[in-house]
Order: C-alpha cells, then sequence, then structure tokens
C-alpha cells in the first residue's frame, strides 16, 4: 500500500517512461569520472600546469593579442560567442569556433575532424593566418626565452633531453584541456539520480531520441562523434550553409564528403550562441527548427522545439574551477610582437 | 660579546646603512593591509564579485573581443606587454598600456592623470573608438540582457532603483581593482625584515634615492603620485617622446604641463615592459640610462643600472589569486557584437 502510493505520487510529479534512463543509455553515455587517457600523452599535475599557462598566453600568438582562451574562453562556454572568431590583423575565421569544453571526447577535432587530436588540433590555429598568425620556431623562441617555462617543461616532459618543443607545447595544452570537462544534469539522471532533470527536459529527452536528433547527436557529447552531411533532406539556406565552405571534402577529396561536418557535441550548447560552423544562427530554437528542416525534412512544432531546448539546457554543465594563471616575465630575449598583417 | 659577534656576521653578510629603512620610509610607504577605502564606493564581496565579471567580460566591448584584461592582464604584470595596446578594428592606442595592479594608489589614472579615480577610468577605454567602440548604452543593454548580471547588480547595489547603471558598472569595476593589490619584499623591508631584499637591492635602494630618482618615484607606488615634465633636463629623442603626444597639456591647457606626465608607478615595472608613454623601450636598464640621461642629468654607469634594476626586482609582487570567472550566458536579447570600424 505505502508502495503504491509512492509509486504513484512519483508518477504525479515527474512522469517519464520507465526506460527512459536504458534507452538513453543506449545511446548516449554520462562523462567519465576521472580524466580521460590520452593517446601517447600521459597527463601529469606538472603537464596540467604548463598546459593551463599555455592556454592563457597571448604571447603564443605572433601579434601578442590572442591566447587560446581568447577564442574558447573558459568564462564563456569555451567559445567566443562570435559569428567567427577575429583574428590576427582584424581577419575573420572561415568557421565558428568550437566550445574547448569536453571537446577531448570528440573523435577528432575541428568542425571537418581534419585534426585526429587535441595536440594535432592545438598547432592549428598558431600557425593559422587569420588567428595567431605565429611559427613554431617563433612559439618556441618566445617560451625558450623565459626562465620559468624553462623549467615549466622540463618538469612537464622530465627525461627529454630538449624539453621545449613545440610537440610537447601541444601535448602540454592537450593535458590542460582533457581536465576541461563539465557534468551536467543530465549525467547525474544517466547515473540515475530521477530528480537532476525537470519533466520538461525528460520530455524534451523523449523527443530528441524519437525525432531522430539522436541518431547523429549520441554518444558521450551529445554529438561530435561521426560526420553527416549538412542537410540531409533539404539543403540549407546558403547564408547558413555557404557554398564555398565545402567542409570534409576538404580533408577527404571525397565527392561523398560534400557539406559534410562533423555532428555538433552539444553539452554547454546553450552557452555557445551563434550557432553552425557559419556562425549564422545566433537563437537556439531557429537553430533546432532548421535541423528539424534539413536533417529530419519535419517542421518541428513550437512546443517540440521548446521541449528540445529544455533537454539541451540540461547539458549545460559546471565548468571546472580554474585559477587564473601568473605567466613568467618575459625577458630581453623575448622576440617582440608583431601586428603587421604579412604581406602588409 | 655574542652581541658583537652577531653585529659582525650580520654586517658581513649584508652591509646597509643603519638608517636605510628609515630614510625609505621618509619617501615611500608599504602597501596596506587592508584594501584602501575608495570615495563614494564602499567596496562589498557583492561589488568584487560583480566587477571581476565585468572586468573579465569581453561583451562590453562592441566587438564582443576585448574585455579590461585584454589590455590589463592580471597574468603578465596587468598590462598587455605591447608597445601601445590593439584595440577595436586592429587600431593601436596612443599610449602604452599602464598595469592594472596597485593602480588604486595613484593619485590619478591615466598617464596624465585626466581620470581622477579607477571608477572615471573604467569609463574610458569602453568608450574609446581605438579600444572597446562601445557606448555606455549599448554596455547597458548587454548587461540588462543577462538575467544573473541584473542578479548580481541589484545584489551589490541593493536598495537602488535601477541598479544596472554604467556608474554602477565603473564603480564595481573599480572596487575589484581596488583587491589587485601585490605586497612585495620591499613591503616586507619596509615592514621590518632586513632579510626581505638582497645586498644588491639595498643597494639599489640607496642609490635609487641617493641619484634623486625618488624626487619624483615616491610614495606606496614608488611613483604614481605627481606630475613631471618628461626630459626635465634634455628633451628625450622624439622616438621616447614623439612630439604630437605633449602630455597633460591636453588635460590642463596650461604651456607648464607640455610634455608632462604623471611619473610611472614603478611597482612589477620589471613585469611590465615595453617602458614610458610611448613603449618604445624594451629594455629595463635602457629606460633607467635614459632617465638618469634626461631626468637628472647623469650618465649613469652600468653597475649603477644595475642595482637600480636589483632594487625594482623587489618590487615585483604576489598577484592575488583570481578565480577565472564564469560569465553569464548570453540570451537571444543579448545585443550582437559589431566588429566593423565606424566609418567604414
Amino acid at each position: 500500500m505505502a508502495a503504491a502510493l509512492m509509486a504513484t505520487t512519483a508518477f504525479a510529479a515527474d512522469p517519464f517512461p520507465a526506460d527512459l534512463r536504458e534507452t538513453a543509455l543506449a545511446t548516449f553515455k554520462a562523462l567519465p569520472s576521472t580524466t580521460r587517457a590520452l593517446a601517447n600523452n600521459p597527463i601529469t599535475s606538472e603537464k596540467i600546469v604548463l598546459g593551463k599557462a599555455l592556454f592563457f598566453d597571448p604571447r603564443v600568438s605572433a601579434s601578442g593579442v590572442f591566447s587560446c582562451n581568447s577564442c574558447h574562453n573558459l568564462a564563456t562556454g569555451g567559445d567566443d560567442n562570435l559569428e567567427t572568431s577575429i583574428g590576427h590583423g582584424w581577419q575573420k575565421g572561415p568557421r565558428n569556433a568550437p566550445t574547448v569544453l569536453n571537446a577531448v571526447f570528440n573523435i577528432a577535432q575541428f568542425w571537418d575532424g581534419r585534426a585526429e587530436d587535441l595536440k594535432a588540433q592545438a598547432k592549428g590555429p598558431v600557425q593559422a593566418g587569420v588567428e595567431m598568425a605565429n611559427t613554431p620556431g617563433q612559439v618556441i623562441a618566445t617560451l625558450r626565452s623565459m626562465p620559468q617555462y624553462v623549467e615549466w617543461f622540463s618538469a612537464a616532459f622530465a627525461g627529454e633531453a630538449d624539453p621545449v618543443t613545440f610537440d610537447n607545447f601541444a601535448k602540454a595544452i592537450e593535458a590542460f584541456e582533457a581536465t576541461l570537462v563539465t557534468p551536467a544534469p543530465f549525467d547525474a539522471f544517466l547515473n540515475g539520480d530521477d530528480a537532476a532533470m525537470t519533466s520538461e527536459q525528460k520530455q524534451g529527452l523523449t523527443l530528441f531520441m524519437d525525432k531522430g536528433c539522436s541518431s547523429c547527436h549520441s554518444g558521450i557529447n551529445v554529438g561530435g562523434e561521426g560526420y553527416y552531411p549538412f542537410g540531409l533532406v533539404k539543403r540549407p539556406s546558403t547564408d547558413v550553409l555557404p557554398e564555398k565552405d565545402k567542409g570534409r571534402f576538404a580533408v577527404t577529396n571525397t565527392f561523398d564528403d560534400f557539406f559534410v561536418f562533423r555532428a555538433a557535441p552539444l553539452r554547454n550548447v546553450a552557452l555557445t550562441a551563434p550557432y553552425f560552423h557559419s556562425g549564422k544562427v545566433w537563437d537556439l530554437k531557429k537553430a533546432i527548427a532548421i535541423m528539424g528542416t534539413v536533417q529530419l525534412g519535419e517542421e518541428l512544432k513550437e512546443e517540440e522545439v521548446e521541449l528540445i531546448v529544455a533537454f539541451l539546457n540540461s547539458l549545460t554543465g559546471k565548468v571546472p574551477d580554474v585559477a587564473y594563471p601568473v605567466l613568467p616575465a618575459e625577458t630581453t630575449a623575448t622576440p617582440r610582437p608583431v601586428s603587421q598583417i604579412l604581406g602588409k
């Protein structure tokens, strides 16, 4: 009798299918409770300290203006909230900056997956002319000019004869970034806490799976695990899918990869407007409606969109505490910042 | 006998004039042990929390790229280590960004003292076309669009009918900045710890006072307390003192203020290259030599310069621990970033 009453009360307060968690666990995974191991890059506290300093150091850019954190700002969802990032010489990047939060769980990095992991990714923006516009040689000269950095590299890569290298720079950043994991109410729900998600969020989760969103947006990051054409059913408008950006085709040179992108990982999506690789859509509701039309061939109803937004809000997690670093002081040997744009 | 032996030992290890501390205390002051009270702006923990968020928030700039911390970076001595800062549209500012660390103790803010305090200062760069290029109205619209900011303003300015104002924005930033104080070995020495400074640093301190540097660089901030002509004895070269920047003349319209600037506060000067309002000198030794020539009319010897550098190193202090903030999430009502340069 008591058990029956409790069941009824629970049902009245928050009805959701008895198998919702089980169904969800067939598609999604909660964040792991320990930091993910990295290929060829054991994580140590020394490496994390160094990687954090490098992540926040604007002197790794040619101009001295941009750090990794400029475009992957831990204060604002791990991205920069711009359509596309502004870089060296006020140039605009070609694609929206993805969040660094939980990025370690993506199958590969960048919208087209052209970097196999975060250490490969970390080498990209530093050298991109429209981003940091620097060279590996200049980055290493900068870091070697500061004794504190040399000490930190020696501690993080103990036993190496020449620890201050561009490879180790990237490995240290990867180690720090691997700690940027944001447990969310959705994880608590998957881990057994019925009360972690609201009724609307659970309805949204059900809908997200029933409509087919989770065919592409699955796994630990609710996305980020596979590559799919943007415009599976219907080609999006050219402002949202500009014709000149062919997506993964540029990586594979395979005709099938025209307009193919890595499915966006949706953790913290409520914090990372604007949306899509073009960054042209600022309203999450509008982004969901577009996905319904172009990927599922279905005009989602207003209330369906709102329930999906509710579910996506349950993916907003707790950003780890990060003490703002005090960086090594420059010396007279430190290369000076260069603000000119190449060729100008 | 024991006392005599001890005195001899101390003398041999670290000889310095018995009255050095007393002499120094007639010219300098140690940092106070509590946060300085602000005029018309009582400091509360709520105001500091809000002010820290605002200080780190790039969305107070029109482009969404620059925060206060971009040019006054707490990771790199409270400044940006650039000749002059890069701002909106990659424009270059007219003068070197001064450090925000200990700035609360300066007689007034900016190189020409045109802002009477930090809350007046905070309103400047936000509106400067070459810096953040924003307007008070747009800043307030941005902050009001985020419920978390409205809550924080309400808590920090409790009892005010309309707490989210540009004045309160500036007051909160001032309250946070007032906490950015960096106790240094020099303070410990002034407070009675003989061992806090090395023998070279004490010799440098003696020289700094004997040569007359401390005539202008005095007080809590070892500078920042008064206005003096740059080129008291001899006009510096035009690369270091560009002719078009007339200094405090632009503030007072007084002929006597031609090329007059606030004496640079020297705390953490070892971290804040390049030097002078023009930012044209990268080597602290060279900056000291120039000051000898143009302010004191004396060619300082190499070893004298080195002792003064040693003293200045004793002004490098401990930056307070700052937890990197997680900022309020944008809403669909948040004004979008504008990266265009006005008139282009």
